[in-house]
């Protein structure tokens, strides 16, 4: 199973792949789609639509696994992120691809083994299930494996309770 | 001008076409897009575009007016209702035009006068200024038309100042 994580950003939105089998879990191409803070925010939207369609022609993966927002206060900022999470959600389905959702504990737990795991911890976790030689920058495409990592360790689980 | 009037929302998105020129304005079609609460996020936001692309493809306007979102505390329903805006906007800009967005406050000011006039006092503007014989229903659909109206506003002061 090819796995694209995606942690999505409107400046920033990382992505990476992992592929799943049954002799474990290693890293695809992995990189990020940037905008600029200047565009208007439209043109922002259409460009990270745009570019995300064309890593899903590129890599062909089977499912799209998405990280939720989580925001306890700041409404605006939520309100910005929640844009680009929209347009990345639909650029998954308008592929043809099921999308995966995972909250930011689900994803420290599954990836540091506990959900108070600190991003660094996290990173190096990533960098060490994938056998990299170095962790992954910017952190949004270390956390989009994160996600990745999250999703083949779920989809794994639940073969083995059927 | 045929201006194109967005409320969004991820359950109900009204939307409502205003046509201005120099004899003032005059309300074309106008109606919503529903999503059932039921069904998956991903799903309500293809729907959503779908049907928004096939409104716009219909209507033909030349210019999107989306109001934007305003939330003071809740962020989960910030998130939710903000996915939903970002594939509204998304589809504006796929469709070839300009989007432009007015706060609640801008809409409540150009159509009724003040900033803090009531839904219904905004509604029974919408009525009047349109001659039409009645209040359009659901809410968001009179919200929508508020929206262009504040467009229609916003570019004859423009024009004016030229």
């Amino acid at each position: 199973m090819r796995i694209l994580g995606i942690d999505p950003g409107i400046a920033l939105t990382g992505f990476g792949i992992v592929e799943s089998d049954k002799n474990g879990i290693r890293a695809g191409s992995y990189g990020h789609i940037s905008t600029e803070s200047g565009t208007p925010m439209p043109s922002r939207l259409k460009i990270l639509y745009d570019d995300l369609i064309k890593v899903i022609d590129e890599y062909q993966p089977d499912i799209v696994a998405v990280e939720e927002l989580f925001f306890n206060k700041n409404a605006k900022t939520a309100i910005i992120a929640s844009h680009a999470r929209g347009v990345i959600v639909l650029a998954a389905v308008n592929s043809g691809l099921d999308v995966a959702e995972y909250t930011p504990l689900q994803v420290k737990q599954s990836v540091a083994g506990y959900g108070r795991a600190s991003k660094q911890q996290v990173q190096a976790m990533v960098t060490s299930l994938l056998r990299l030689k170095e962790i992954p920058k910017p952190d949004d495409t270390a956390d989009a494996l994160a996600v990745a990592i999250c999703h083949a360790n779920s989809a794994e689980m639940l073969k083995r309770q059927i």
